[in-house]
């Protein structure tokens, strides 16, 4: 099996997954998409679609927070780099026709109550993302409780407006809650 | 065909929807969780699933719209209002185990980047919300531009908190957003 494939099939799975979702995507969609043989999906991920679905899930979830620290670390404050994360992920859903929002949301919804491994994946996935949030607004001086109560916001938000986007075909959503929440952090500043 | 059939189709497709999603949930389920004939579907849906999924998005929002509107008019004032409709849809979820949130949000995902006919009747119910939460809080003598903008912040807090507590099948998120929008609002307020 050459090097990569299995690289290969998590980011075409990931994909389709943001577009599809769980149910949508079919194993020989993503050998094909992903040009590998259908032998290896079970040569990886020896229980199926599950264990697949379970890694995906896991490794977008690290790909997506990195993406939230580099933002974070690239911005001069938390106030902006709140500001930054909602405007820039309006700007990569115009870029993917409305395709690529949160790349776990779909499949959570999905799976949240006819699949307990992935939902606990997706769940596992949240609560690093509320954990690398809290951590953020507690450095800027906000106190740890408030901190995780303004990260769910925070994530609640983005979430939400994930939804009304693609929905809708526009930004709107986003920059409205963006503009919010970076006003809502500025506020709870020491 | 006895009458009644298509309201147990329609009552049944929007109960399987919140849990298995569009794509996750088949005729065959349909007709025999709602003890209707198969043929019944396409004697009152001809176009099929697609007819039948666009009936049920348009029903469920004006559904749901209606509970906001009823929630607002038994409360004493917009700001516990938006309280009580965060802590109502909490206590549902947990009476559900976890799976009655938004009636259209899995559905909405699902479609965004598929079935436009779909899509666009998400879309529309979306609307009709957005619309409705302005109207409520333009009343309560908030400018209608910035009713507008807090109600597309409320809609994506609660959509994005459903994702959230049916993952971790807690209803913190619920209660945090909840907390923070009623606080927003009574800020809002002249």
């Amino acid at each position: 099996m050459a090097a990569g494939t299995k690289d290969r099939i998590m980011d075409t799975t990931a994909q389709l997954f943001q577009r599809y979702g769980y149910t949508g995507t079919g194993l020989k969609q993503i050998v094909a998409a992903a040009n590998a043989p259908f032998g290896s999906i079970y040569h990886h991920f020896p229980n199926g679609k599950v264990q697949l679905g379970e890694e995906v899930i896991r490794r977008s979830g690290e790909m997506y927070r990195d993406l939230f620290e580099a933002i974070y670390d690239a911005s001069p404050d938390v106030v902006s780099a709140t500001s930054n994360f909602f405007l820039g992920a309006a700007e990569t859903l115009r870029q993917t026709d409305y395709a690529d929002a949160c790349p776990i949301e779909t499949v959570a919804l999905e799976v949240a109550s006819t699949n307990e491994p992935l939902r606990k994946a997706t769940a596992d996935v949240f609560d690093s993302w509320i954990a690398a949030g809290t951590e953020r607004l507690s450095e800027a001086g906000i106190p740890e409780a408030e901190a995780r109560r303004l990260t769910i916001v925070f994530l609640s938000a983005l979430e939400g407006a994930f939804v009304l986007c693609r929905a809708s075909k526009t930004t709107e959503a986003l920059e409205v809650a963006g503009t919010h929440m970076a006003e809502t952090v500025r506020a709870a500043l020491p």
